[in-house]
């Protein structure tokens, strides 16, 4: 079992950052995040865009942002459960919480902090009759490592930046890339979609425009798909496939963390933002895009401020009695778990001689 | 009359801050501060400083941070009355304010933030018989512009960084340096003491230390000062001189603020902090370090939530009866009131040739 002082449940912004100010009381912390990577959706969905609003950054990209934040937390080496959705919260005779995952991982804290954004982000599935039962068996929603696709043929659904990005990946990586999409205009960046019509062309990526994956056929495994034209001239397509991944993007859900006894208001979870962001579960905080209160901003910055000011409180369930006092790390500088020191350089008292 | 949507007292990062959120919402600020430059503690007293816990900068100075918050607000130029203080809050019937300055520069407003930080700071006066008098005739306390000494003889009090810093500075500009300071060891950067110690060698600086002003002399202007040694063997010199300008650091003062009418708790203005951190007084709000409410931190970062949170308030107090749809600046970007517009490079939307 993972033991940790603060068990975060996502690591977008706002959990990486509650990192950083729980390091500066002390209290180790624990991430969980179903996505395989930290960042939420600034790495998973939008990580070459700009963000304008980041106080001090007249302009950073999101991909930079998480960067920044991981090199900010690092000292304070936090563990981390990605790729795995946090499933269950039981709450322990004396007062901590056991949070374990869908895939079986637990984990002890005496402070549950919900950082979960817009919930977690779910693949769109296409509406394919036995999806499912292909699901870890060549059917996936999420590249998590591309060498799994070394020498195999993949077959690519989708006609955004996702599914033009990997196919281009991949096209030099599989024995053979298929990108099936409905439409025969993608939606990317203008060199993604240049790159990816280069490509068809050199004939290393099959184009199949106007088109949709319908059967899936297989044993124990993925055989081959089915793709079915919209021009009913031109019929159906059998291709033989190892494996098939449609990227028709996220969709955010709030998930099982919804049956965990929280107060729910507009799929967000309701806070006391008067004081600690705590949620009507004493012990679990609710801080950035999923949680709601009267006039809740969902800005990055906001969630940053909530992690600071729910730390403070959590510091005092964890060290009940003990009183702490602030220090700006102007002047006491921060000390990481790691044994690191960062502090300003101190004046020196000394006559002019 | 100068007449801006929000009036911003204070001009440190929390007050800059607002001015980018306000623009967001088409909203135009101007900025009163009693120092010379924007900034506030983290221009005058700490701009060499690193500062650890700004979300996203694992080290940032103080300097840079504003010099960022400046480049972040530019699209949106701001007004700015600098060095003088906002002495008095007049509500019209209209339910709008007009805030007058020490200088008697009047500004009209619908919305007053007070972003005072820990007050105007004041500096500290030695105890010297008729040094008010002397005031705007030979005493200053802060060097708004050093080009004021040029070719002028100077005596400097105090031995932290302003004084060293200045007196090196001065001493290629005035004609005569007295630096005087009350123990033997300057308490400053390394490389400032040993610059001074460099320059008091080659005479380019005149030093007194153990030794304090102590009398002031004059008629119509400052004429000379008397230094008393502690050694009392030493006695007293009399030094001529166009000016005096002790540096003793500056201590922070609600002021004038104090008397407006804001309900104050321990120095600092109690806000609805569950809301908008507006005020007693309807229109007039209170953010970063100068507010107070449960749990309140006096860190940057919860400035800048609450700068964010208060202008959408603001903007429903300006603009009766319409809405405000809050966009992300990733996906709207920004647009300045000089034409400026920065926005995320859109997607094209094109068939594969």
């Amino acid at each position: 079992m993972i033991q940790t002082d603060i068990l975060i449940i996502g690591a977008g912004p706002t959990g990486l950052f509650t990192v950083f100010e729980a390091g500066l009381l002390k209290l180790k912390c624990h991430l969980i995040d179903a996505l395989p990577q930290p960042g939420g959706q600034c790495s998973e969905i939008y990580p070459k865009k700009p963000i304008y609003d980041i106080p001090a950054f007249p302009e950073i990209l999101a991909g930079q942002l998480i960067d920044n934040l991981m090199e900010q937390i690092g000292p304070f080496n936090p563990g981390f459960t990605l790729g795995e959705r946090a499933e269950t919260l039981d709450r322990q005779d004396d007062g901590s919480f056991i949070v374990t995952t869908n895939k079986g991982t637990r984990h002890h804290a005496r402070v549950v902090v919900i950082a979960g954004g817009l919930g977690s982000f779910e693949p769109r599935k296409p509406p394919i009759d036995s999806i499912t039962d292909f699901e870890e068996k060549g059917v996936s929603y999420i590249i998590k490592d591309p060498e799994t696709y070394r020498n195999k043929k993949v077959v690519i659904a989708g006609g955004g930046d996702s599914a033009l990005d990997w196919a281009i990946y991949l096209a030099d990586v599989a024995s053979e890339v298929s990108l099936v999409h409905r439409r025969k205009e993608f939606r990317g960046a203008l060199d993604s979609v240049e790159r990816a019509s280069e490509l068809a062309k050199q004939g290393k990526i099959k184009l199949y425009t106007e088109a949709e994956v319908k059967k899936l056929y297989g044993d124990e495994h993925l055989e081959a798909v089915v793709i079915r034209h919209n021009d009913t001239d031109k019929g159906e397509t059998y291709v033989e496939t190892n494996a098939f991944i449609p990227l028709f993007g996220l969709s955010p859900k709030l998930g099982p963390i919804g049956d965990w006894g929280l107060e729910i208001e507009k799929n967000a979870i309701k806070v006391n933002n008067a004081k600690d962001y705590q949620t009507n579960i004493p012990g679990v905080f609710a801080i950035g895009d999923v949680n709601t209160y009267e006039g809740k901003l969902k800005l990055i910055l906001s969630g940053f401020h909530e992690a600071a000011v729910m730390c403070q409180y959590a510091y005092q369930i964890i060290n009940p009695g003990k009183r702490y006092v602030m220090k700006y790390t102007t002047v006491g500088g921060v000390e990481g778990f790691d044994g690191s020191r960062k502090e300003a350089k101190k004046e020196v008292v000394q006559p002019i001689a």
